[in-house]
């Protein structure tokens, strides 16, 4: 039927491919079944590409076939999800055939997801599926309309007579509120710990935690005054402080620790996941600290601060530990291998999910 | 106090950063109260960067200063949302300090959002806002869990007396299932829209509308046989045509024509835009097709097909819609200046929002 004219829309739309100046389809990654990896990238003009990955110890060459297209296939990696990219010459870059990117201000680095023989804690299985609800909230005490992310947990009914406990969850320092969905799979780790009985049903709120240019002190008040009273007009949840966990990576570690320390009443699980402490806030808050220790450790029910011994605030993380235990706080390290990763944020959180609410 | 180290820390958190090969922090894009913006990429080593975007007719070069930041203002840029990339010698790559990306399979842009003098229909308002859903459904079709996403309207409750009328909204052939709210912003216009009293409240269903290899045939069967029931099942929606539009673009323009015109018994509205129709599915469905058109015309409310003059798919556009008046069937063409765009897109769907349901 001449009137679709299929092989000139063809041609156009080949022609919009090239003006849009498009990559070639390369399947990249590609995860072999016995875990090797194969990365491509296309350029005929490279000089040289190399991959670096949060799975190699030292970034690898790849190498150009006839047809520009470079690759390299990786030995079997332990199965995990690791972000990386492309150094092409002097640029380093995501994989442009990857459609999954690391949620972050900073970089744009791809990530790989590598399965493994069985399920991991955080892969999509044949369970019962929570959702994510992606909101705004405004911040009246940062004068500004900011998205926050709320998990609800599979059979969650808004209107029913359940109510639920929540975790407030932040993400790193250059993260974003989608980091903990997107890289951390907060909510495929939640449904499969649910579905075995290893978690309670509860509610993971997800907020933006950076504010610029002073980040702590604000997001503290924004944390109290904002974003928790409009999850509890908008979730059937638990209102008291047995009801509520707080929990974080990095940055987002040290807010965790500045908050729910700071608010002992509102938060009877704190979880600190390698928290970055250099910070004013901190310092304000924990030099010459004195606290009534027997009522905050009558007050917290669980009080944890993870670390990797890789991680590079492996050091202050334990000096912090230190201090807490010095103060006669009872603060339970989890002492991991593992470094400043995303890797090891899942591991952190699958364990804080097992142990907060019960 | 000395415990917490917090030069040293900040030290090595430099150190960090420095060896995950960051870049320094960049204000870019910087969008200026003029509406011009400035665009910065830092490398030392590249030769030459230049700044591609869809407000530039052709890429424009960027200049380098001591610090080995590279930058560019460009002019004032009528306000929308636009996607752009840097060219750095060979190479294509996002905006490293821009956390927006344009959500998609095949290529890694950054997008900019310039803001009106009076708000636009696609900017945050001081209105009340919906939320947007991810979800997981099986698909028995295609045998895999898929993502859909759901935008419920402001004081949507799932347990309430009221029924929503749904808009299933398609994406284009490479984008993703969150293409349609990341860079069309739909749940944005539906707030402001609902907020205006132009648009009904309702649901709109994005669901990823990508099948590989062979995409159209197996999605259509996905569409009738898992998507709609799943929403059928979890939200509470009309059950009739009435209630059911279609829309969607690009490939996803062609797939609302395969799968609307098929099923007219299911949507009561069908809008697509810029449709891609050179496909094996179209051509079995429309060459030779004679539908009984009175009934057809009968069961649509609204059948509409926008483009853009400027669309690499204006000419087999405007023969198909030659051919659907040929046929007789009560098409209206929205033809609009502008290209194969998402800046398009986010028109043809505020025009769409305030035509269905009424």
């Amino acid at each position: 039927m001449k009137t679709f004219l299929p092989i000139l829309t063809i041609l156009l739309f080949v022609s919009l491919i090239s003006k849009a100046q498009r990559p070639p389809a390369l399947n990249s990654p590609e995860v072999h079944a016995d875990k090797r990896i194969t990365f491509r990238y296309f350029s005929k003009k490279a000089s040289k590409v190399t991959l670096s990955g949060e799975f190699l110890k030292t970034p690898v060459s790849m190498s150009k076939d006839t047809a520009g297209i470079w690759s390299v296939t990786v030995p079997p990696v332990t199965p995990d999800i690791y972000p990386y990219s492309f150094w092409v010459d002097s640029v380093q870059t995501a994989d442009p055939s990857n459609t999954y990117i690391f949620a972050n201000e900073r970089f744009k680095r791809s990530i790989v997801d590598i399965p493994g023989d069985k399920p991991l804690v955080h892969s999509l299985q044949n369970v019962p599926h929570g959702k994510i609800s992606y909101h705004y909230y405004k911040s009246a005490t940062l004068g500004t309309t900011r998205p926050l992310l709320v998990y609800t947990p599979p059979g969650f009914n808004p209107n029913g007579k359940t109510r639920y406990p929540v975790l407030y969850l932040i993400h790193g320092g250059s993260d974003t509120e989608e980091t903990w969905t997107k890289v951390g799979r907060a909510n495929l780790i939640a449904d499969n710990l649910i579905a075995q009985g290893k978690a309670k049903p509860m509610i993971i709120v997800m907020p933006y935690g950076n504010v610029r240019p002073s980040p702590m002190p604000d997001f503290t008040k924004d944390m109290i005054s904002d974003i928790i009273p409009f999850v509890e007009a908008n979730y059937p949840v638990l209102k008291e402080s047995k009801g509520r966990a707080i929990a974080g990576f990095s940055v987002g570690g040290g807010q965790t620790l500045n908050i729910g320390l700071t608010n002992p009443d509102k938060f009877a699980y704190i979880c600190s996941y390698a928290p970055y402490t250099a910070t004013d806030e901190f310092k304000k808050n924990f030099t010459d600290w004195s606290p009534n220790i027997d009522q905050l450790n009558k007050q917290l029910k669980l009080f944890t601060v993870s670390v990797g011994t890789e991680d590079f605030l492996y050091e202050p993380v334990k000096q912090n530990i230190a201090m807490f235990k010095e103060k006669k706080l009872k603060v339970e390290p989890i002492i991991v291998p593992g470094g400043h990763t995303w890797m090891n944020c899942k591991q952190y959180l699958a364990s804080t999910l097992q142990a907060i609410f019960k």
